[in-house]
């Protein structure tokens, strides 16, 4: 296994579940990135406790507040980001933040439509754009190696809840705005592996397995993995991503998907 | 080939392009259908003249006011045709209007990503919704036969754009939120067509080639199709649709297209 070496790195919904365990899983590396940004939408509030704990004991941890539905959050997070890098770039941007509901075909609305869609498909596009200068800078401070999550990447956080052939546990719930934003959002990744990839900026969708977080649910089935295995493997599968699997769609254990 | 056989069909965005060559090949068939019901956001204006035109020469053509984004314009349509269908169903939803911009990556937007899924996602939702009661009733009209147009269906009209493998014509433009939408689209009919099967309505998403309309641009092409060849060949293929076509994307020519 290559060994993912980031000096600088930014997980968005950091303050539980999955973006939470990317945190704790990075700052226990062997050798943690430099900067570690995790962002959330009340760095102040009660469901950023464990975060701000964490935060206290890592120099290298930097909570910062982000509204990802808010252009305008997203442009002051970009901001305070670059001045902290000081002219250097970020390695790696993971737009873990989503939501989820389980509106069927029938109690379905415009409103959640566009809810969901904005966090889940609009947020990673905006984000995208916003860090893209210091993605870049990241790729130009790096310039002989092919693209890696070493040297600049979007991760996007899908699910196979989003994969059109599969309809994943269909029976289970219908979803349907999140799955039409996921399968939206793998799209935005396949153009953004073909826009960047001349920025040397590799992107890729995850699918994180069916992790037991709040949005995971309360379901007990045996396919059901820890934040600790999800994260885990997700971390071993980024370590080895290289030009060939920028624009694909690959599961925490690095299975491709179907779309 | 199968005939089409229809006694009452909508088509959204039925004032020009491809809406309008459907309701002009559908008033040509030997055996026309007794209802045709074409929308169009401003019946009175300027660019329904045509439209009106055939409808004055057409006592079974029917043009009814829809503005696809407003979800009460939507529950007015549907109120109006269920009253002059009295108490028969709908056949056929061709879920048309649609809208386009060429967006990149660096210039794409909030605003346009939610207008585009509005109108070219989150419409053929709401659409099939307030005219499921009449698809249902014109399915259990029909008992005795499998899936098929004759019967019940809902036809979303998609693009080989919303192909998260091909990104077709992806140097011509990158179109962001239009492919988002579409994918996002697919992804709408997959699921319409697993919640639906059980009420008799099959749900397809058709590709009607890259075609010469005001949408289709003005790039000369050899591989760009008249409206009359489109139009032409996506009813053969609506003839030919069955329960095992249910929930795929193909093209006019009935090709299956990548998700
Ligand atoms: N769990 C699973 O089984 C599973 C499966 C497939 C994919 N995924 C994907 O994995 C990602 C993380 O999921 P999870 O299970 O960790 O979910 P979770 O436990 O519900 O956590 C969601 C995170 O996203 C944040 N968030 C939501 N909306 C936000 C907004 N508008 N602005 C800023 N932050 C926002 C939340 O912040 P607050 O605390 O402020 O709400 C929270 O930190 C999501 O993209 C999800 O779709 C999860
Ligand atoms: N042309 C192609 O090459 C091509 C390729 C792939 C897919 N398609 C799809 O085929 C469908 C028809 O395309 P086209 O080429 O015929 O496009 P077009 O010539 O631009 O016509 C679009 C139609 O949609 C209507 N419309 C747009 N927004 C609407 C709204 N909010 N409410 C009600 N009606 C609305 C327009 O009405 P107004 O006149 O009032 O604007 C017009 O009737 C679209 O879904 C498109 O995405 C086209």
């Amino acid at each position: 296994m290559a060994e993912l070496c980031i000096r600088s790195i930014l997980v968005t919904g950091a303050n539980r579940g999955i973006g939470l365990g990317f945190v704790q899983h990075l700052l226990a590396l062997p050798n943690p990135p430099e900067w570690i940004f995790a962002t959330c939408r009340d760095p102040k509030g009660q469901r950023a406790q464990e975060l701000q704990k964490l935060a206290s004991k890592h120099p290298n941890l930097v909570v910062v507040p982000l509204e990802v539905t808010d252009p305008a959050s997203i442009k002051a997070a970009a901001a305070s980001v670059g001045e902290r890098l000081k002219g250097s770039g970020l390695n790696l941007l993971i737009n873990n933040a989503g939501i989820g509901n389980n509106n069927s075909l029938d109690t379905e609305t415009l409103d959640d439509m566009l809810h969901v869609f904005t966090t889940n498909t609009v947020a990673p596009l905006l984000l995208s754009q916003a860090f893209l200068p210091l993605l870049k800078k990241a790729a130009q401070g790096n310039p002989g190696s092919g693209l890696s999550c070493s040297k600049a990447a979007i991760i996007n956080m899908s699910s196979t809840a989003g994969s059109i052939q599969d309809l994943f546990l269909w029976q289970y719930g219908q979803a349907l705005s999140y799955r039409c934003s996921k399968a939206a959002l793998n799209m935005l990744t396949r153009c953004q592996s073909m826009g960047y990839r001349d920025h040397g900026i590799l992107c890729v969708a995850l699918h994180p397995g069916w992790v037991k977080t709040d949005m995971g649910g309360t379901l007990e089935d045996k396919s059901r993995v820890t934040v600790d295995e999800s994260v885990g493997g997700m971390l071993k599968v980024l370590s080895n991503l290289s030009e060939k699997d920028s624009g694909t769609f690959l599961n925490w254990e690095g299975k491709v998907m179907a779309w």
